[in-house]
């Protein structure tokens, strides 16, 4: 038998279904991995073995007698220890001991649709910042580069997507937390359109610009899994019923031909490493040569330094009161870097968080109007690849993917190449708020046309 | 000739296309009255007759012609004086004098439909309060009772519309403030669903809570009104677009027979007065006899006052960031009052900001949820009918009113009956998002039922 984690979500649900294998064979197929290499990697903070045995077990009833509960039915996925799952403890990438009671709705729609919950992935301490080097839990590593970061702040779902510790895994993403970790890992990533994927249940950072996204390695599995996850949450006061003709699409290979695809003047380029630089002119290239037509635009106004502090003042004072509680209790659940942060948030004078608000309000207005011109717009994910933990965190991280988040507008992140040095970079492309479908279709056309075999050499 | 001010902007609008007047002839009664009674009310801050009767003479060209702009064609409507009107000073019932450069796009849709924009009308001290005893332009008046608050903050446009010196007026409502001087002065006032009706050009107060609304002598002004009103605006981050769906209904009274409307027990009628309790019962009663079925609901968490204060925390922390400016600049604006209510916002600690904004996020979710077991939510709209100048402000007036803002659903205060002492009394009825029509089919069935002749003694 081929190894069975070779096989993406979508693959491995079409053998299940097949009955070329069993879910239990699937998940005996990861835990093997995790055996093997989780001890190198460090992406797990609780495995749920038993509990997934189990389940896979209840799937291969269920495929046996031909009534799997979705197309996800069998296929194990963990998720990022900020989520809650039943039973399981939440850390939030903290000394934080407390078990869920419930399912975030996010978790329970992949249990309802029969996947296979293996485990909570390491995450950035509290999910604010994006190096997954977690005083708590230890670093997670990048799979390309055993001393570089595997980003964040879900670290741990790039890294085991990425490692083949699990089919797919999910993410959160406040200003690019989905997305950075999968650019730096060479997985695909998605934050869909504000308000698709409840975030109740989730550790909040930032009420608004929170959200609940998919990593996977490849883009019809990010389709697959934001079906599922996608549904109007009513006790969610973040939930968006969406339009009824929303759809994400099949993850098919949409040609990009006749699309116009704007890129934007005045994005941070000149901290983007030439690597970064490179690999993004490469990509559009490429992006031309399907037909796509590049569009230069400017964002007026928008200084991606300010609206990334802007995001992050939001996020530490709307963390300072849905924490403030716990930290006080027990300060030690966090370090003190994480403590002066949420301080730091919770002691601003109010006007200048509305000022954060309103800045972040106005800049999602005038990216969204952008569409008026271009289907979707383009990026590099990041403005550099992967890192070593010791060195300097560069402030540009986030640049490129919070203007999703501000805009409420979906973005997919998915692997462009590689760097010089042998290590991933990634596209970033974004839609109007509910394009999913062509979105990730024409990232389908991409990923199709790239043909990337991306394998982490030491993880192969 | 009849005086043509007797008729509310629908009868009036008829006239006008039937030819049966000219929207000259309307405007001149209007200023007749504005003559007579203006300097006894003192609704208006800025008069713009002359404009007005420029406007007038476009409106006969179209009318004679037979190609009136809308309904509204030649109709006179009167403005809050925090709405930009172009070329005309918006004070924001302040000391000052900024001439507005464009139209608000509220009021450019009452003028790209025809209608005549008569002049600013009088506000409590920048929206923040609701009696309109205001330091910088004087006293509105109360129709009904010389030395009674009209309500506010919308009290000039109440008072204005109330007395018949226009057809209908524009107010804004960001905790009641449409409604509570609709129901002060015994008018019908509309707030409709949050993002309807755009509040771009409106000094702000709180952006997710302001609301543009109307307040006219009929409930089917209000749907006509409305449906001018209502439209998308991408450059404002308020805005929503309406479901294909929507529409405001023509304001023809709707048989409530079969609905379900609910009663919140938590509300605080403990602070209700004798005369408003008493007025709502009578208004339960009719409801019941047309037929709707009287349901008594909680909403369980729900305090008016901790909601209101939080309410108001976030318009004076909003307020101090869009106002703080021309306040460092010009103190003398402003009351010291005001500045020690905006100075408040500005400088409480940002976690308190977050925690009364999450407060109202979730109260919204809870009431949202109602509209599951009911079709209508009602209450009265005020707890207590207007009241004199030197009394104390009770601190109850936006209790029955914050709960729509808050929950970004649609409320209309109707008229109801009067006091023993010959006060109005309003009823407020609620309804999901969107369903404006639902609303006010209902509340034109109690209008029509109760055949109130509303007109207050002194302005006959």
């Amino acid at each position: 038998m081929t190894d069975l984690t070779l096989l993406d979500v979508t693959a491995a649900a079409a053998a299940l279904r097949a009955g070329d294998c069993t879910a239990s064979e699937l998940l005996q197929a990861y835990l093997a991995r995790i055996d093997q290499y989780e001890p190198r990697l460090n992406a797990f903070i609780t495995l749920t073995a038993a509990a997934a045995e189990t389940q896979a077990q209840a799937a291969d009833t269920r495929l046996r007698a031909g009534r799997p509960l979705s197309p996800l039915d069998g296929v194990p996925v963990a998720l990022k220890d900020n989520i809650d799952v039943a039973g399981v403890v939440t850390s939030n990438g903290m000394q934080r001991h407390v078990v869920a009671a419930a399912d975030a709705p996010a978790a329970h729609r992949l249990r309802a649709a029969g996947a296979v919950l293996l485990g909570k992935l390491n995450l950035h301490e509290g999910a604010l910042g994006a190096t997954t080097d977690n005083p708590h839990h230890g670093r997670t590593h990048n799979p390309w580069a055993h001393d570089h970061t595997p980003g964040g702040s879900s670290g741990g779902s790039g890294a085991a997507v990425a490692a083949r510790l699990c089919a797919a895994a999910l993410g959160t993403d406040t200003l690019g937390s989905v997305r950075v970790p999968a650019a730096y890992c060479g997985v695909a990533g998605l934050k869909a359109t504000t308000g698709l994927i409840s975030t109740r249940g989730v550790m909040p950072l930032s009420f608004g610009l929170d959200h609940v996204g998919p990593l996977a390695r490849s883009v019809r599995d990010l389709a697959l899994l934001t079906t599922v996850l996608a549904g109007f949450d009513p006790a969610s006061p973040e939930s968006l019923p969406a339009p009824d003709s929303w759809t994400a699409g099949g993850g098919a290979p949409q040609s990009p031909a006749g699309l116009r695809i704007g890129v934007l003047a005045n994005f941070a380029v000149g901290e983007t490493t030439p690597a970064a630089s490179d690999g993004f002119a490469a990509a559009l290239q490429r992006l031309r040569r399907l037909g796509a037509e590049i569009v230069e635009l400017a964002l007026p106004g928008y200084e991606p330094g300010r609206m990334r502090l802007a995001g992050v003042l939001i996020s530490e004072a709307e963390a300072a009161f849905a924490l403030g509680e716990e930290l006080q209790t027990s300060p030690e659940m966090a370090s003190a870097a994480f403590r002066d942060m949420v301080a730091f948030g919770r002691d601003a004078p109010a006007w200048k968080l509305v000022r954060a608000q309103r800045a972040l309000a106005e800049a999602g207005v005038a990216c969204r109007a952008l569409f008026d011109e271009v289907d979707l717009l383009a990026s590099p994910t990041t403005p550099q690849a992967a890192f070593r933990f010791d060195a300097p965190v560069p402030d540009s991280q986030a640049d490129f993917t919070a203007l999703a988040n501000i805009a409420r507008c979906p973005a997919v992140s998915l692997p462009s190449g590689l760097t010089p040095d042998g290590l991933p970079l990634g596209l970033q492309l974004m839609a109007p708020p509910f394009a999913e479908a062509r979105l990730l279709g024409a990232a389908a056309a991409f990923e199709a046309d790239a043909a990337l075999a991306l394998t982490p050499p030491a993880y192969a």
